[in-house]
Order: C-alpha cells, then sequence, then structure tokens
C-alpha cells in the first residue's frame, strides 16, 4: 500500500498548490475524456450492472453535469470560506494580530464506489470529484460489480491528469477485495474516507477509521428506509395519483436507491383502498434483472426472513423463481405491531415496501419517535393538515437530511441546497452530504495565518482580493 | 442519566425553534448575570485554580466578550448558510423542486470544561456558548478542580434562563468523576461532546463515542507542543528579544495553556548562544502554584522520566522542592537524536520547552515531517527566509491548525478568522476550531426542506429574506 501512497502524497504535495483555474480547467477535461469514452462506456456499464441503456445514458449525463459544477465551484472560489481579522496594532492591553483563515484540502482520500450507480456514485462520482474540487489527491478501490466500467473511467481521468500536466498520483486506481479496502483504510497516510454501500461496509469502515492510531473522519452513506407520512385529507383526495407515485419510487431502478421509500404511515382507515390501489400499480410493474446476483439473493433471503412474522400481512409477494429479477413486494403492519421489533425498520434492498398503518396523530407521532436516521422524509398533507401539524413535522425533520413535501425523495437534484446525509445510521456524519456543492467541504480543513507576510499569502487570502471572491473581512460579507 | 438527558430533550424541543433575537437576548442575559457576579466569582477561580486575581480578570473579560460576540453573531443570523435553489416546473425531461438548506441544531450536548481556564473553557465557556447559540441544550460535567467556580456560574445562567422564559433544561450542571462522564457520553440522547483537557481523557472519550450504537461527534481539544521554528538570520538578528518573548510565553500561566511552546527548533551553531539568552530569562522567572497538586505531580514525574535520556542535556533543570510550584526547565537536544524516539514529542504539561537544533533546512525538513498534529506552528524569519522556505512552509501548514509568523502562539484571538484546532493527536476533529465563531457549526448539520410550503418554512429561508441574512440563492450570494 505504501506505493500508492507515496504516489499520492507526491502527488498532493503540489495538487495542494494548483491554482483555481487549472483545478478547474482540469475538471473539465475529465468531464470531456469520460464523455469521449461515452460509446463504450454506456454499453459496458449496462451489462455489467443490468440496468437499461437510457438509464445509463441519464447517468452519465447528470456525472458529467456534477463534475463540470465542481469545475464551476472551484473556479468561482468562494468556498474556501474566506475569513480575515485585520490587525489593530494600537489595541489595548495588547496589539491585534493580523489572522486569515481558510479551508485546506486534507490530504489522500480514499473512495469505495456504490454497485448502483456505476457512474454518478463510483469511478468519477461525487465523491471523487469533490475530493478533486477540494485539493486532495484520491485513491479509488473499484467496485468488483463493475469493474471494466470503472477501468474506462479511470483511464478517462488519467487522460485528462497527463494533458493538464498533473502528477499522476492524483488519482489512482486499486482493484482488488474487502482486505484490500481494509488495509488502504487502516494506511496512516489516508486523511478521510468516502463509501457509498450497505450498513456493514459502512459500519466497518468506520470502525476501521476510529480505531487507527491516527483517527480520520469516514463519509458512508449506508443506507435509509425513507419513510413517507401521509395524512387523511390529501391522500382521500389524491388517493389514486399517490399510490402511482408511491409504486413508481419504489420500484425504480428495480428499488435499488439509496431514497427508495421503503416505508409509508397510512390513515388506518384508508390503508385498505390504498392497499388495493398500490396492488393495481404494482401488477403493472414487472420482475427486472437486479444489479448482480448477491443482491438478488440477500433480498429474497430477507423477504422470507418476515414470512414468520405474524404481524405482516401481505399486499404482494413477491414471486421468487428467478432471483437474479428484483419481483416487487409489499406489505402491511399495524403501527402498534411494527412498534414492536426493530428488525421491521431494517432496510431491505430492492423494490419492497411496508406499510404501517397509525389510528390517529398521537400514534404517528410515537411512530414517528422510534424512526431511525434517515436521508430522506417525505409528508404527504394538505396545507391545513401540514398547519397543523408543525411539532410532528419538527420531529420528522430531526430524523433526516432532507424533508419533502411534494413529489417522491428519489431523483436527487445537484445543486447548492441539496442535503444527501443523515443521522445515523443512514450516514456515519450527518454534518456532511455526499450530494451538491457542499460535498466538497468534507475533504477540507480550515488553517489560520497569523501575521503572514502578504507575499506568502494564499491568492484567496490577499489584501485586495485578486480573485474577487466572497470573503469575510473584520466581520463583514464582502466581495 | 434518564433524568438529565429527559429534561434537556424537552428543553430542545422548544429551544431550538427559539427566535434568533430571543436566543440572543438570553446570550446577553447570561453575560450580564455572570458579570453582575464577579465579586465573588473573581476570588473563587482565583483561590481554587491557584491563577492570581489579575490573570482571572481578564478571562472573565474574554468570557464575556466571547458570549456578546456568539450573541451577535446569532441576532446576525447569516452562519446557519441558507441556500435556496429555486423550483423549474419547465425543466425537462423532469420539473425542478424548490430546495430550501440550512444549519440546524444537532440536540443535547455534552460539554467538558478544562482545569487551565476556569472561565473561558468551562462551565460558560467557549464549547457551552457556542452551543447554546446554535440552539443546542447544553449538559455541563463540572470540572472537580474548580468546583464552586462552575456552581457560580451555573447559577448565573439558570437565572438568565428563568429571566429569559426558557426551559430550565436548556443548561444543566452536572457534578461528578470521570464515571459520571462516561456515562452521560454513553447516553443514546446526548448528540456531541465537547472536551478541553488531557490526550487521555479526550482520547478515552472519542473512543466511547465511536463504539456506540449511535456513533457522534466528538470535538476533543487534547494537547499540543506548538513548535516553533527558528530561521538563522532573523534569530540572529533579534537573539535576546525572541529569547525573552519565548521565555515568556513558555512560562506563561506557569506554563499551563494549550498553545504553550514546548518545542523549539533552532540552528545548531546558534544553539549556544540562544540557550544562554533563554537561561537568562529563566533565571527571571520564579517558580509558581500550578493549578492543583495532580498537575504538579504529573509534571515532575514526566521530567524525571527524561532524565535517563543521554541524548538530553539539561539547560536548567526544574526545583522540584514543592510539587505544587512549577519551576521552568529547558532542555537541549540534537535533531538526529531527537528523531530516535518519538516519546521526546510528548507534551509535559508545564514551563517545560526542548531546543531541537538543526544543521541545515534539509534535516529541518526531515524533523517537521515527523511532527504529529498540532494547534498551532510558529515560524520566525527574515522575509527572505521565508521566501526562500516556501515548499517547507507548506510543509508546517499541514501539521496544525494555526500557523503564526510573529510572536508566541499563547493568546488566542476570539474572533472571524481564529482557528483554534489541529490535526490528531492535537484534537479529534481537525475541521472544527474551539475558539471564534465557527464554534458554532460543531453543533449543527444541514437540513434540506424541499417543496416545504412557504408558511412552514424557517424565517431563514423565507422568499424575500426577512431575517435580512446572506444566503446563497440559485447558487448567487446575496443579502
Amino acid at each position: 500500500m505504501d506505493t500508492y501512497l507515496n504516489l499520492s502524497l507526491e502527488a498532493f504535495s503540489s495538487f495542494k498548490q494548483t491554482s483555481p483555474n487549472d483545478k478547474a480547467a482540469f475538471l473539465e477535461e475529465m468531464a470531456n475524456q469520460i464523455d469521449a469514452a461515452r460509446d463504450q462506456l454506456i454499453p459496458t456499464a449496462s451489462k455489467e450492472s443490468n440496468l437499461p441503456q437510457g438509464r445509463i445514458t441519464g447517468e452519465l449525463g447528470r456525472t458529467l453535469g456534477q463534475i463540470r459544477l465542481f469545475a464551476q465551484l472551484v473556479k468561482e472560489g468562494s468556498w474556501v470560506e474566506a475569513t480575515i481579522d485585520h490587525a489593530d496594532p494600537n489595541r489595548s492591553p495588547l496589539p491585534k494580530p493580523d489572522i486569515r483563515r481558510m479551508l485546506r484540502p486534507l490530504g489522500p482520500v480514499l473512495v469505495f464506489g456504490a454497485s448502483n450507480f456505476p457512474l454518478a456514485f463510483s469511478t468519477a462520482g461525487g465523491d471523487t470529484v469533490s475530493a478533486l474540487a477540494s485539493g486532495c489527491p484520491v485513491i479509488y478501490k473499484a467496485h468488483p460489480a463493475h469493474p471494466e466500467t470503472s477501468r474506462i473511467v479511470s483511464e478517462a481521468i488519467k487522460v485528462a491528469i497527463r494533458k493538464s500536466n498533473l502528477p499522476k498520483g492524483v488519482f489512482q486506481h486499486v482493484e482488488g477485495g474487502i482486505e484490500t479496502g481494509q488495509e488502504l483504510a487502516n494506511h496512516p497516510k489516508i486523511q478521510a474516507i468516502a463509501f457509498t454501500g450497505s450498513f456493514r461496509g459502512g459500519k466497518a469502515l468506520f470502525d476501521t477509521a476510529a480505531q487507527r492510531d491516527n483517527p480520520i473522519p469516514v463519509y458512508a452513506e449506508m443506507g435509509s428506509i425513507n419513510p413517507i407520512f401521509t395524512f387523511e385529507t390529501k391522500l382521500n383526495n389524491n388517493l389514486k395519483e399517490l399510490a402511482a407515485a408511491y409504486v413508481g419510487s419504489l420500484t425504480l431502478g428495480v428499488g435499488q436507491f439509496c431514497t427508495n421509500p421503503g416505508l409509508i404511515f397510512i390513515p388506518e382507515k384508508l390503508s385498505q383502498t390504498f392497499g388495493d390501489a398500490v396492488l393495481d400499480n404494482l401488477k403493472e410493474v414487472s420482475a427486472a434483472p437486479m444489479l448482480h446476483e448477491g443482491i438478488g439473493k440477500a433480498y429474497y433471503e430477507m423477504l422470507k426472513s418476515l414470512e414468520s412474522a405474524d404481524e405482516i400481512q401481505w399486499v404482494q409477494k413477491a414471486d421468487a423463481e428467478d432471483i437474479k429479477l428484483g419481483s416487487p413486494a409489499f406489505v402491511k403492519i399495524k403501527g402498534s405491531d411494527w412498534l414492536k421489533d426493530e428488525a421491521f425498520q431494517e432496510e431491505i434492498f430492492g423494490p419492497y415496501g411496508m406499510m404501517v398503518t397509525y389510528r390517529d396523530r398521537e400514534e404517528l407521532q410515537k411512530l414517528t419517535q422510534v424512526l431511525k436516521g434517515q436521508l430522506t422524509c417525505t409528508v404527504w398533507g394538505e396545507d391545513n393538515e401540514l398547519e397543523s401539524s408543525r411539532n410532528l413535522i419538527r420531529e420528522i425533520e430531526e430524523k433526516c437530511g432532507r424533508i419533502l413535501f411534494k413529489g417522491v425523495p428519489t431523483g436527487v437534484e445537484v445543486g447548492f441546497a441539496m442535503q444527501h446525509g443523515g443521522p445515523f445510521p443512514s450516514t456515519t456524519d450527518s454534518r456532511s452530504t455526499s450530494v451538491g456543492v457542499h460535498a466538497i467541504k468534507r475533504f477540507a480543513r480550515p488553517v489560520a495565518f497569523q501575521d503572514m507576510p502578504g507575499s506568502l499569502l494564499p491568492a484567496e487570502l490577499a489584501e485586495g482580493n485578486p480573485m474577487g471572491i466572497w470573503r469575510t473581512v473584520d466581520g463583514n460579507w464582502q466581495k
């Protein structure tokens, strides 16, 4: 592992000084090189992931858009939170020094890709790109489910590195198993880890990182059942439409999304009609290939383990004839029964949903309180129902990183306001996001420069603001 | 412990909704109440800490200033990083939702105070105040070295809570030993921990928090030897002045500062004259009472353990006759010898300094590379020496949270640009600061509100910016 880390550190010593414009140009070149490989990339990724080419084409667009957004962010430059407190030599009893603070890159970052997004959350996905944008070299541990896709993207990144005259250690592609990943995570020179995948995988990395001689941050996005809360009037008024939207979100990508709504709270008196409407919609959904056989196997095993639970009523059973194909399943359980066993909250990765019925607002509040941390929560209510549920909404907010009031949680916008990261166990660090521009901050730390001669100051902190970025100067925002 | 946490959670449900103005008024009232107790507070704190009344008076001023700065910050309101991405219903292929993001408080925070700052880093110190400012209730575990001081401050906070009509669980004062602290740290409802103290104490809390069923962030500021790097010309030109400044910083507060410069790198050829000048200054410093007997005992034991090291040359030995009094000690070691044993980097809390001599810039670079993480590093060089040491300075930057080019590291400004937190083991989270306004962000996490009805949106995110704060709207900073 030393070979990788030595190369990474060597690259860091210059990459951390690379100007924002050069870094942005590199990221743009990277997007162009990946785009240039699209004819090879799309069929390969589709074949390796079992996802249709149309979906992969969309994901490629998202991936390129994401890289270009970070290029823009870096070029604009204000993300470093430059802050200047000027000196006051006349202050008594002691003169006040000049202090200037900005975010600086952490060092070599280890990234683990996800199987369910072979492009957008993988080799050149959000984690890799936000780490590079911050000025950190990346060691990428390829996902074994799409090795060829990963190699193609890696080659494109390497071409961009060469064309940008950057040291080759800026990005390294490592193939191997779990042991390789753990060995890298244990290397004392790795400064941060980003991961998207299962709870088991993410938690294992978190534990490894916490037990190192020098603990490091781990940004693991691990799983979520993304509850939807429904209120009576809204549901009654739009029952068919909402059932269709729910099933659409539940079965999108064969249910293999981190924001898949695996849990929906329904007023008891509407549970029969809602269940019927869900069933009508599910009948239109055919089983489709899952990402790989291991995921299919796990899906059917988890479903099977629920069969012994008397509390559970099966609205639709999955058809387990071919475990390569994910067949949707939907169950119903009373709120009071759901409370009995934490296992009912466990994520079953795939097109599986659980409807939990509640009698009244009081019971719904109780159900909310036991919820574990989630990436998203969704609330469907008429305006007056939402107005009268302010306290409940505040409690729901406590449980998640993003709370929605329209639509469905699948489909995560890449932008400035996105928050994709919630309380444990949905992620290991609810203070961070893995989607959107704020993701860059995961790989940086503040450094204060006290009385540094002007000629040595980073341009972001120089007098006269040569980079034209937003800064806090003596407590005031200015540009 | 449940009693404390239930009270804390109950308080949180309303405190997190308290308006910025009301929160600011509460903090101001808190400062006023503490100030009103000054006649009782100053002698008590002085007696319990063995620190002179003059120093305690200064520390009280700093503590009050800090509370009032956070009141201002909260009132101004922009710290929440409000970000708005407007909807675009016409976007194809899918309409774009409205997403708004801001920082929201984490929940109950557990704070441990420090023995060396009975006011500024204790009951109403930076950790408590920044947590309250963010909207988190605080459970404060009192430091056993100054119980009466802690009670007085706690009473003042409680009066402020009553006068501000806030729930009493907003601040709770808990006395007890290490077990009490660990039990609180293990409580599933505690959402974050702040600590200032020894490596052992901080690391134990970090381990506890990482091993919980729901791991939480720990902001432990643990210790640092704050190296000073000196270059030949600068040192030669200002030898007496710099030696005096060094000894002043080394022995300030009987060496019991987290930014105490316990290590200084000196060019070999100047080491004799610099050592002599240090000695001249040290002779003027008399031994003074340390914070408590335990600290004195540890100081002399650690010094004794160095006596067997042949590599070390004693410039001045401490006078260990009365272990309640901290008597300064200063040693000299060759760079090549210093590299041999990591133990030479261990902090000896008290007025102890180690001069490490280096032959040339190359050796200094080697010494820098093995340095562990530090709160501060200081570089003393003439402008031309600094200019020719850009790479070395970048390496020094990697090792610390604050890098100084004039003066001494003791004396930590409370302001916008301060960074008091460095790479492990100086703190457990180099991405955070425990001094200055950015400390508030340790106790908050981002939440995104998607398509939330305007009437439910927090004022910080409302259309038309009713609070007049700085926000990012569709990618642009504006007010």
